[in-house]
């Protein structure tokens, strides 16, 4: 039996221990359940804790937007004790885009210049840790290239960490992740006719 | 088809619907996967923002023990922004035992102190949530006793919301919970011979 911690084999791929543990991951969190985007923005709090560059992309317009853990990650940024984190929504427009996205216009649109913009990112190394929130969306409505963006997150320099959320994960995304969790749903309370509430669903 | 985040039917239970919103929700994420206890620190972000008083209770020495959950959660209750946050741990003596727990001690002992604690603040309505961080453990292991816990967490008074996590949660919790993830391992760097690394595994 391995020690704990430790992998149960080590593979023949031509990299060292230290290259190897520090190999930067493709993670997706996927399935109906709970937690996809709360689990991300839990390893944010550890990218912050690290000191690391942290981009959120959000990439559907959620019931409240997760402004729980948006103020969240902006007071840790701004407390100056860790890294930093920039926040960017599609549906109230890119906030890079200078003449701002109609948030009632076209959302494929909107998609393509968030997903442009990653692609920017990543060429630029410009984060360490990149939550692209429900990005599984515009993938599968088609708004986004499946096999472009797959390519580009599989070719992605430097040592970029990638967490993508989301349902219904394309397979060509997970055949590219290091890392795949499917969250699935075994209870939940609207089943007993109970509506989202504050603090818990947002 | 129902309207979006509209429950399916309404359950003849005799609450009105605000009643029925605010149930406070006993939470469990459980399963092989990530992300048990990375979602439960997600939603500690959001009870933080409503202002709430957040109690974190650790019953397992985890490699890093959450050092960047527990270092930005530390810098978000300083802020003064949000909520309060309490965070304790089992292994290394739970904090507000005077003369510390032996850390190479009883761990039975020790995991029952702390729960007793538990039952203390759920009485005295300490917290508005409880992270019983892999709570499931010392439940697996004997160490407590499963339908005393269980039936101290479903008779628990006003709107304390708790979250437990860990790997092979009894049944009886199950059973008692309110909203049952169960996080499923898809895919895992360590297959591929990868070790944890910071910044991801803490």
């Amino acid at each position: 039996m391995a020690p704990q911690g430790q992998p149960a084999s080590v593979p023949d791929d031509g990299l060292t221990t230290r290259e190897r543990r520090d190999r930067p991951l493709l993670i997706v969190h996927t399935g109906d359940g709970k937690g996809k985007s709360t689990a991300a923005f839990g390893l944010a709090l550890r990218a912050w804790s690290q000191g690391w560059p942290v981009g959120v992309f959000q990439f559907v317009k959620s019931a409240k937007w997760r402004i729980g853990e948006e103020r969240a990650l902006r007071v840790l940024a701004d407390s100056g004790a860790g890294g930093t984190v920039d926040w960017h929504k599609m549906g109230s427009g890119w906030s890079w885009v200078r003449d701002r996205v109609d948030p009632d216009g076209d959302p494929a649109a909107a998609a393509a210049e968030g997903w442009a913009q990653i692609r920017r990112d990543l060429a630029a190394q410009t984060y360490r840790l990149y939550v692209l929130d429900e990005l599984t969306y515009p993938l599968r409505w088609g708004w986004l290239d499946v096999a472009e963006v797959v390519e580009t997150l599989r070719t992605r320099p430097g040592r970029q960490h990638v967490v993508v959320t989301g349902r219904r994960a394309p397979q060509e995304l997970l055949d590219a992740a290091d890392l795949v969790t499917e969250m699935t749903k075994i209870r939940h309370p609207m089943d007993a006719g109970q509506k989202g509430q504050r603090g818990i669903e947002w």
